[in-house]
């Protein structure tokens, strides 16, 4: 909802899209898409860590195992969560249908659901779409393949860059959905970014793992973790120069490049937030460990009080405090903490500062965009949490969900 | 809020307890009190273990090892949380009045504060208020006391029952205040339990905590546990019989009347939870060990989303079921799962329920009182968490807190 308008989106050779509307929502709109990859791409993926993973999780996760993934098809509408074998079934007949018309195998396929949880999922609005998906498929289609991953969303979330290494153009695009039920643990609800960067499988793992940490692993919307998170990363392989071929200073050009997709993404998906007025980032500086910085900022943006004090732009700094003694932080000596609202030290040798002036740092909550900082001052470690205020709008779009 | 008008109250002969206004708020209303035992009485207390205690907390966990507390001091409209050295001091001072009229010392008081955090507690107000206080104090003050702790809360919560035991009558009257920051962790936000049975401190102690295990740290109205969460359970040591000397019987017959105070009092917390409009009983069955059935219910219990559907009153069993597959629980096969909301099978053999009619259902959620039954098939054990659903009223107290 504190969305801006998107950008320039770079296609990326070898990968390429369609989407349709398979009737799985009343309202015509794009809620089907199928991405073929060329021969020698890659993929990695991480999904939800979540005990009840939906269906299409379940296979994605056994198939990405292979080395030679062709398909990837995603729907809308409907989580195939929480429907047990049958949900199983209603997958693979419609990858069936893929690999009838393709000849290429069930396993080469990725499969990836989003929507409402414990719903028989509609196997012949996505099998009939399935001739047209293939006729249609295109590289310039990301932009109608974000749209049909939607569901409470209200924008589209999408990255795209281009830079140059040994003379050779690499283009890296994604995009993501989510809004709600978002706290993920090791991927977000979906994400999909690819490169034509030519990399290693185990390299292309390493990247995704890092970078989902960094990114959508460190935002929170409402503290619930969906049944059906992933993120993955693709290479097409199609440029000339290998990544294990360039130096430090080009890994780190490239790396940097993906790593801010994936920050742009990730921000995307709180920006969009449902019924989110405020953009709240949360820095926990000077900490023994990552693990620590995360507790602590996960504690505060989970926390239903100071997510409402936001909201009513209130600088009721209590709740930050009273969030931050609740974390799992280990034993810490309280009289180190320093806790910001923006520039504005407020809490500091466990007292309130004394140049501490309520209606300045009132003033600054009005903006869209908070900062809550954090010092530990007990390491040399850092974290950044993105997340949303609590609003009466959040409780609406939840309340009215499936009506 | 959804709580009912109160029962008789049994004073407990040994204890005594006067109310006033000090001015702490601005509206005329009891919001301080002082609570004087007699010699010989014994007091066990469990505390926040939030890493931000408030000074309150930091002085009563030391002053309760000292086995002659003679004075309790209870203020609401002010936590003094974030306080540091001077919010220590702040207490030292009031506490020395007590001292200077009493000639008890210092260390044989404890000291409770709830409220606003991070402002300094207005210590005049108190010292001004001790003589009026002392001079008051009463066998029957129980409901006026009850009034004086309340913050946001929209009524008292008094437990009060008598039971006779080889012919002696004892008595048991417990109050406790909380409606929002309600995720106890060891105690919750204020409660006081007394009794006129003999017994000795290490029997008081072991019966505070499994029973505070079992009632206040089993509620939850937004995942957060404050600075100040104090439960303590006294004995004035009355009775002829000790409870030593009872018999395998007798002491059950105490231990379920005390255990019935606890459980009445974490209830009415939930009963009274900011913005509520359902009261949710979240069982969870046949599981491995109690710490397993805590996380699963406690995940169910603090999830929004399960929370805005129940406010709803829509059967959106999905979000349960995800609200379960993200707890920490283990490995487990989530086909041996099931999910009733009610009598109402939904899930189970990871799939929905045939007999399963959604109208059923979203009549029965109708009810004030909500069950959500969970059982996992894989234990013995039992855990039973009680919580509230997420309103926009939930929102507005919250936002309009401090205004």
């Amino acid at each position: 909802m504190l969305n801006k308008k998107s950008q320039k989106i770079y296609p990326i050779e070898g990968i390429k899209i369609s989407s349709v509307y398979s009737k799985m929502y009343k309202k015509r709109r794009y809620d089907l898409s199928l991405i073929e990859l060329c021969d020698g791409s890659l993929v990695s993926g991480v999904f939800t860590k979540n005990h009840a993973k939906a269906a299409p999780v379940i296979i994605s996760k056994k198939n990405i195992k292979n080395k030679k993934i062709k398909y990837l098809i995603i729907n809308s509408g409907n989580a195939n969560a929480g429907t047990g074998q049958e949900g199983i079934k209603d997958v693979i007949k419609y990858c069936k249908k893929i690999s009838d018309i393709t000849s290429c195998s069930v396993k080469d396929i990725l499969v990836f659901s989003t929507g409402v949880i414990g719903e028989r999922i509609k196997v012949d609005n996505i099998s009939e779409s399935i001739p047209k998906l293939i006729s249609n498929l295109n590289q310039d289609n990301w932009q109608n393949f974000s749209k049909s991953i939607l569901t409470t969303d209200t924008c589209t979330k999408i990255s795209s860059k281009k830079l140059k290494i040994k003379d050779e153009e690499i283009t890296i695009t994604g995009v993501a959905k989510g809004s709600g039920m978002i706290m993920p643990n090791m991927a977000t609800m979906l994400s999909f970014v690819a490169t034509n960067l030519k990399i290693s499988k185990r390299e292309l793992d390493n990247l995704l793992l890092e970078l989902t940490e960094k990114s959508f692993n460190m935002i929170s919307v409402d503290g619930d973790t969906s049944t059906n998170d992933s993120s993955v990363l693709i290479s097409s392989r199609k440029t000339k120069n290998d990544y294990k071929n360039l130096s430090q200073k080009e890994k780190k050009k490239f790396y940097d490049c993906l790593d801010s997709i994936y920050i742009d993404l990730a921000k995307k998906i709180i920006l969009d937030a449902e019924g989110a007025t405020k953009f709240i980032t949360i820095n926990v500086k000077k900490i023994k460990n990552k693990k620590i910085g995360k507790n602590i900022a996960m504690s505060i943006a989970n926390s239903p009080l100071v997510k409402t004090a936001m909201f009513a732009e209130d600088p009721n700094w209590g709740r930050i405090l009273s969030s931050i003694g609740k974390a799992s932080i280990g034993k810490y000596d309280i009289s180190k903490l320093e806790i910001y609202l923006g520039k504005y030290l407020i809490f500091k040798n466990n007292k309130l500062n004394k140049m501490y002036r309520e209606k300045h740092v009132a003033k600054y909550l009005k903006n869209k965009k908070i900062d809550i900082n954090i010092v530990l001052n007990n390491g040399n470690d850092e974290v950044i949490v993105w997340t949303s205020d609590l609003s009466y709008k959040y409780i609406k779009i939840n309340a009215e969900y499936r009506t």
